[in-house]
């Protein structure tokens, strides 16, 4: 029986010693559903995924069974998405409870160390702990909006999450080990989550960033005040701050400092940001975000009057320092201002601009700064749409009455 | 057929047409468990109630019908507090979606200004919006302490919250009806929810404060991301930062400003802090919040060695600028260091203390300061157990093996 039939069955087991999947879709709508997206369509047929059916469906738009995104208008209006609006892109196989085991004893593996060790999780907790809001956000997020139409979950916005993560710091760990051997160049992070028969250079989700990154980076076992759900990595996850989801490695069970990038296809060559019709390793990484912003009402219409326009704006590895609104595709521009509270630099602010609008068509886009420099207006084309942050793709046409 | 049986019938109705209150709280266990709260037990034979059945049962310790509190170790370390985890306390019985209708169309009418007006919750949105974080606790808040066992909920620390809100300011209505009229002392606000065959004098819960509140003050219409579910006061409540829960109206429809206090139950004789035997609206009222912090982790035991001690603090009205830490019931104390997110002065901030403790029996207290003031050893002896931020009673007796 491999892995990944295991994971499936033992779900379905789950299921129907307690409850049916049906009436875990009905129970959850108990939970009020926010009135931007009660009338959302549930595209066709297509329900939860078993693994994930405790997400809310109507606030997410589910592209394939690895792949779901948050509607545009459901990551609300508190900084932090809630966790049931989460987007999902998963490379390999949400692991299984019974796969996973008793949480604390899951094994953190450590190299590149002058002192190697292996941490259980429980050992982590007492070690050292830090909470930090990062965003979360897909290398391929806009893809949706590449006239190429490149492979892959065609995106638009919600490929993004701002998250509270609670964690074990990388500087604690690598104190504790006695310090980086010397020459190590990269953090390569590797999960523990491949099926066995797989081929790790094809399959292994290992990745390395620039060993810099190890200073705000920490291993998280609890998102949102909960443990970090199966689907989304857990019992424990690499969190690198500012860099695209990919660099977070779910499930990690190792932590290595190395002096060469990991050779294995999800970091040789997949994550590349390459021009159309090229590819290879030669190509940058998916590694830092760059500043990026979107405007998340109103999202179709408004009345004449007074409108609030709002949004979020982040600067990836840098705090955003200002976002600009034009209700007329970009010819002029106003101030808007952050409001709710500031979670660091490696969260999203909340922007509003409060204005009045006559009745007519309205092309509302907004473009933020960060570190001096501020979001194009077009895309950078590339082979599989990666990294999109233009201004004009993220717009919104909006019809005031 | 009164109010309160309607909503009871309402709520089976709905049940009963898609999924059994059985098969709803089987469903809400696929959602990961904290492993904290997996072993909790789940008092007696008490379930959730059916219109708050989307609450996560194992986060909560049920007092009663009105009344369930946030297990100590439930409210994570994400400084927002999950809202499955939240408490919840209800004067009135809360309200059916049936009985709101359309939320948009929601109703709040303004008094004691130049202009009075009645918005629509659609109007207020448009008006303007202002995200905050704000900590919500019951003036109540631990009362299962008082060693005279005063009449109410027996909480001890979870009646309590931090959260994200999104809403109007009091500020832009204010402005919006031409100001205040002269001679205006106190913000009364009154819930829309009180079943109409009951005496307002005795049931209706409209609350003053100082005028000065209304400055911080706001309508909101959001918490954590999502609308405010009905059993939290939803579609719109008033919340007022720093100040205790009652005065956070709940599905607030009248927001007045006058010139003398309520004269309702709950304003004049309720929500008093007198002394143990004695009671009368010549009392101080439940306004500002206190300092107060309480730790959170370790809850009982730890292994000897490093051992991370962390908790949360918060300063009413003023921000929580250091909090101590002693490991032996106050002898002595170090200097505790913050982690997270800072979300303003009105959240809570969570801190850490990481130490080296033998193997042995400890006592673990903390002591927050804020504004100047810092929690006082004892509690401030009074009839209903109100506004308890006595630091002694709140620490854990914690075993190092």
């Amino acid at each position: 029986m491999t892995k990944k039939t295991k994971i499936n069955s033992s779900r379905r087991n789950f299921l129907a010693g307690s409850a049916t999947v049906a009436g875990a879709a009905a129970a959850a709508s108990v939970m009020p559903i926010s009135i931007a997206n009660a009338n959302h369509k549930e595209a066709g047929a297509r329900g939860l995924p078993s693994w994930t059916s405790w997400k809310k469906r109507s606030a997410l738009i589910i592209h394939s069974d690895k792949g779901m995104e948050t509607h545009r208008d459901a990551i609300g209006n508190s900084v932090i998405t809630p966790l049931r609006h989460v987007y999902i892109r998963n490379n390999m196989p949400t692991m299984s409870d019974a796969q996973i085991g008793n949480r604390n004893n899951w094994k953190l593996r450590v190299e590149g160390v002058r002192n190697p060790k292996t941490y259980t999780l429980a050992q982590l907790k007492q070690l050292a702990q830090v909470t930090k809001a990062t965003i979360l956000q897909c290398s391929g997020n806009g893809r949706g909006f590449f006239k190429h139409k490149p492979r892959g979950s065609q995106w638009e916005t919600g490929a993004a999450a701002c998250l509270v993560w609670t964690g074990c710091p990388v500087s604690a760990i690598v104190k504790d080990c006695g310090g980086v051997v010397s020459g190590a160049k990269f953090m390569t992070s590797a999960g523990d989550d491949m099926p066995k028969q797989l081929d790790p250079k094809k399959a292994l989700v290992e990745r390395s960033v620039p060993i810099k990154a190890h200073k705000d980076s920490f291993v998280a076992w609890e998102v949102n005040g909960v443990d970090i759900p199966n689907s989304h990595g857990g019992p424990l996850r690499m969190i690198t701050p500012g860099y695209f989801g990919i660099n977070n490695v779910k499930n990690i069970g190792k932590l290595a400092f190395t002096a060469k990038e990991s050779d294995v296809k999800y970091m040789k060559s997949s994550y590349r940001i390459s021009p159309i019709g090229k590819k290879g390793s030669q190509y940058p990484s998916c590694w830092e975000m760059p500043v990026k912003s979107w405007i998340t009402s109103p999202m179709k219409s408004a009345k004449s009057g007074n409108v609030v326009i709002s949004g979020v704006a982040f600067g990836g590895t840098r705090k955003a320092s200002a976002v600009k609104v034009s209700v007329d595709g970009g010819k002029s521009w106003k101030k808007a201002k952050f409001t709710g509270p500031d979670m660091g630099k490696y969260a999203w602010r909340r922007f509003v601009l409060e204005t009045k609008l006559k009745p007519g068509s309205y092309k509302i886009v907004s473009k933020a700064s960060a570190g001096g420099k501020s979001q194009p207006k077009v895309r950078m084309e590339n082979r599989r749409g990666y990294a999109h942050n233009g201004w004009l793709d993220h717009g919104l046409d909006i019809t005031v009455s």
